[in-house]
């Protein structure tokens, strides 16, 4: 091998629940894991420790002779790409106003890229992922909510002031449920809780169906993966809400095809896991949606990198450029 | 003036009923003026032919030493950019699949650039107008339909296959007005016709205004022009469904809010002309619509260039790159 493919990163995925680090080589491949719950660290610093910690054990275990380009790091929240700088994580107190790129590159004396999880899972799928064949690509992420990415000319398009991307905001009924993010935002009707919701709704009203007795006859362990694998052997309810959840995907699809006209969409997350039973009402939906002009220029396509993607994509921010 | 002040372009403003032609300096001042009616022309070969002895006019009029850098042409269709080659024109017969650029180019022995009238809007826009103060901006034009021009990282951008940008067939309502471009498109909302329809719709339930009086009395006389100033005076229903659309606007610019976060929508054409009693109900709705932190950064203004922006425009393509 030569030195050049020797290079790797450092990639770490920042979860609500655990953090993820990974040694990643140049071609995007995983030597060596790492990581941490996040409930077990205490405020930003315990978070440092941690992860210099992690990241250390990690580089001390590279062959000799390898060269580490960076460390890359993927955020649930609102995060200043430029600077490096975290606005406000979602769902992780004390994370306010934190400059992560500079406190982490003092420790660990190299270079640091943050953004948020979307455009790390975009970055990924673009560097090495279903996105690598396209310069035009929207990447979704369907789960609690609905998260964009934006592959314009071959590079990640965050917007004026870091922001864009926000799909999941973007409204499919002007006269819908409104939020603090305005009315008819598409993650109002396909987020996670809204589609067990939905199916919960239908299921009173008496609907013949086997997904409560998948769900072990408890309504609240029906979860979006129950419906899919309902949906997966016919059950009429299920395929119906899926049904429902690809239209409503499928509007705000075709709207972002009209102004971006991107070569590709690539869907990941869980809500994607479902496989078929999503993509197939998907691709219908957005062919009904869209002329044909558009509709045939345009692939529909699950996301590649799985659960690896947060790290993978991180590391690919430094690997990458 | 140094040499370089004295470049000029040709701009070329094709319109359904007239096409205009300028002689437009490297400030963006127009010099002289030349144009047909499209209606004196016979197919592509007539307009070549006019377009060639106009511009030759103006061509043989320019000041001594001055360096004509090209000429630009806005068409109102499809255009393929990069080969400035018209796929179809909507309104204007027998241009289909017309090599414009290359047949312009072997008459004139000059460079040739030809893009949609949306983008050669904002293209002039960018250089001379409205949006030369900003890398990141959403051009929108209002008239029989909605047409679009992005700026993002200060270049306009067309999409994966120069369609891009069409902002008109984006969705305000997933179960909306079924048109050819899918369902709910804004424009089926708010375009020229759309707006009369639905303002004669109200007189005809008998509604108080002075609409019809002002349009002498003929229901085929009332323009959005008509019912603009019937609102600026305090007309209820004028009022309203200026209400309406800048409603239906706000919802699809709160849309693009989230998903490119310009720094700016710039917003020309006939409606536009109607002043503030669009953009003051257009800026009260957006910012109902979108969170603060994209609204606070937003800018909503006119666009500048009037009349004259598809000429500037044309030359700008030539003289901006």
């Amino acid at each position: 091998m030569s030195g050049r493919d020797e290079r790797f990163a450092m990639g770490v995925d920042f979860g609500a629940t655990g953090v993820k680090l990974a040694r990643v080589g140049a071609d995007g491949g995983i030597a060596a894991r790492g990581g941490f719950a996040t409930a077990d660290v205490v405020g930003v610093e315990g978070w440092l420790d941690a992860v210099e910690r992690e990241a250390g054990r990690l580089l001390a275990e590279a062959p000799s002779g390898a060269g580490c380009a960076g460390i890359g790091v993927g955020v649930p929240g609102f995060v200043d790409y430029a600077n490096g700088f975290v606005h406000d994580l979602a769902n992780v107190t004390g994370w306010t106003a934190v400059p992560l790129a500079e406190s982490l590159g003092e420790r660990l004396k190299m270079p640091v890229k943050v953004d948020n999880d979307v455009n790390v899972m975009a970055a990924g799928e673009c560097a090495f992922g279903a996105g690598s064949a396209f310069q035009h690509a929207v990447f979704l992420t369907l789960g609690t909510g609905v998260g964009g990415g934006l592959l314009l000319n071959g590079q990640l398009y965050r917007g004026a002031f870091s922001m864009g991307g926000e799909i999941g905001h973007m409204s499919i009924d002007m006269n819908g449920v409104v939020s603090a993010m305005g009315r008819g935002g598409v993650e109002q009707y396909v987020g996670n809780r809204q589609i067990v919701e939905r199916t919960l709704r239908e299921l009173e009203t008496g609907r013949a169906s086997s997904i409560l007795e998948r769900a072990g006859g408890r309504p609240e362990a029906v979860t979006p993966k129950v419906i899919s694998e309902a949906a997966a052997e016919g059950d009429e309810l299920a395929l119906e809400i899926f049904d429902f959840v690809a239209d409503c995907l499928a509007t705000v699809m075709a709207s972002v095809a009209y102004l971006l006209q991107p070569q590709a969409f690539i869907i990941g997350g869980g809500v994607a896991g479902a496989g078929a039973v999503l993509f197939e009402p998907l691709r219908r939906h957005v062919d009904e949606r869209l002329n044909r002009h558009f509709a045939e220029r345009l692939e529909i396509l699950p996301a590649k990198l799985g659960n690896d993607a947060g790290v993978i994509g991180a590391a690919s921010l430094v690997l990458k450029g």
